[in-house]
């Protein structure tokens, strides 16, 4: 049975709450996962606890250390509007860049300085869709542990590999030295997707949503790319942008 | 020179509050931009007014009727978090389904349900960069002068007819009849993008969210497609989906 907490004031509420800020999240080295389809993509062994709303009736992972708390303290603790009634407290994990597959051509995402927490979640499940290999993320890219995020993902984070904090003027130069074409969706860009080889390895490189690609960045990549606007927009979302360019990677690499 | 404000009571004031609420958009028939960029894009003479903070020193329409109010009075009538300073109250517009031009090999896209005002938005923006020749929206869709999807739009808004409030079942129909192919993105669909011909009239149909296209809806249209999903996502942002087959459209009508 779970312990039943009756105060706000509890060491473990006021830890929950405590890991909607980036700071905390690093220093305990925890995030939080709202609601059941979330909870049940961890692994149990991840799980430090977890925390249920006493109407909660949905699925519970099997752990040890679990809270029964009251509804009403339960959705002030909530980040969401219509809590479901379950909170896991789960281990952050990372995964090193050194340790990156480069062989058997591989299919990358990469970020810079992606900073709305919806884009990141969108463009993460995106990748996991379409079978990417991994998402490489600049350290100025919004922390992938926000609740936003893993909202947005919709359990896609545990998926795939994602690649944090990385120094991405090395890891391109590392990626063109391999031959995997490093490919930029820049308004300058003079190729299309879609006259793009995207079949073997390659890698597509998006930018922060209100400036693009930095310079430095763009000076690095293989090939610069422009979606075709033939209407009046002057640019596109960073989100949708990344879904384009992943799935003309999909289309090509199907052979359609 | 611009009328002084300084009362939250003051009923211009109350009216720009008002206006972020449907139900009085509705009413009055007006919404509001907010920030120098979408200000900009509206047509002078749609706008009823505007209202500007002291310290705003950006682009100002030629209109007629402005006032000026403090720039923490600015902030308390604010949808945004930072905002720019300027808010003009614009008069919202109508597109009647019967109209449309269905000559040409048109492009449309069609949204059933879709309740996410970042998603509309950012549709709607793909949709303009496309070049698309319509947006068609179902009665369930959130309102398109919500200042939410306005934002998203980035302005595209203003660019493309938007056909609000459509019987969706009597327009699939009469697009059939057309020869105008009607697309569905579906999870149960047998094509996909790739093997679909969208070069001559067609219409991109996306669903709900969370519950994606309706049975009464899928059975009318002419192919159901499934965007490919080799990874271990089992589905898709409704955002990301319209811009990889309002795109797929794109690539197929450039001939590329």
């Amino acid at each position: 049975m779970f312990k039943e907490i009756d105060s706000v004031q509890n060491k473990i509420i006021k830890e929950v709450i405590s890991l909607n800020i980036k700071k905390n999240r690093d220093k305990k080295g925890l995030f939080l996962l709202e609601g059941e389809r979330l909870v049940s993509e961890a692994k149990v062994e991840d799980i430090e606890y977890i925390v249920i709303s006493k109407s909660y009736k949905g699925y519970v992972p099997k752990v040890n250390k679990g809270y029964v708390i009251s509804d009403v303290l339960f959705s002030k603790i909530c980040d969401t509007i219509n809590p479901q009634g379950i909170i896991a407290v789960c281990k952050s994990f990372d995964y090193k860049i050194k340790d990156i597959k480069l062989e058997n051509n591989p299919f990358f995402v990469m970020l810079e300085n992606v900073m709305d927490p919806g884009n990141m979640g969108t463009i993460i499940r995106t990748a996991d869709a379409a079978g990417v290999d991994g998402v490489i993320l600049s350290k100025g890219c919004v922390d992938i542990f926000n609740p936003k995020v893993i909202r947005s993902t919709m359990g896609s984070i545990f998926h795939l590999p994602i690649y944090r904090n990385v120094e991405l003027g090395e890891c391109i130069k590392c990626l063109n030295k391999k031959n995997i074409l490093t490919i930029g969706a820049h308004l300058k860009g003079e190729n299309t997707p879609y006259n793009t080889n995207l079949k073997n390895g390659c890698c597509v490189v998006i930018g922060n949503e209100a400036n693009g690609l930095s310079d430095e960045i763009s000076n690095l990549i293989s090939s610069l790319v422009k979606i075709p606007m033939p209407g009046m927009a002057e640019s596109m979302n960073a989100g949708i942008a990344a879904g384009i360019l992943i799935y003309e990677g999909v289309r090509q690499r199907l052979g359609e």
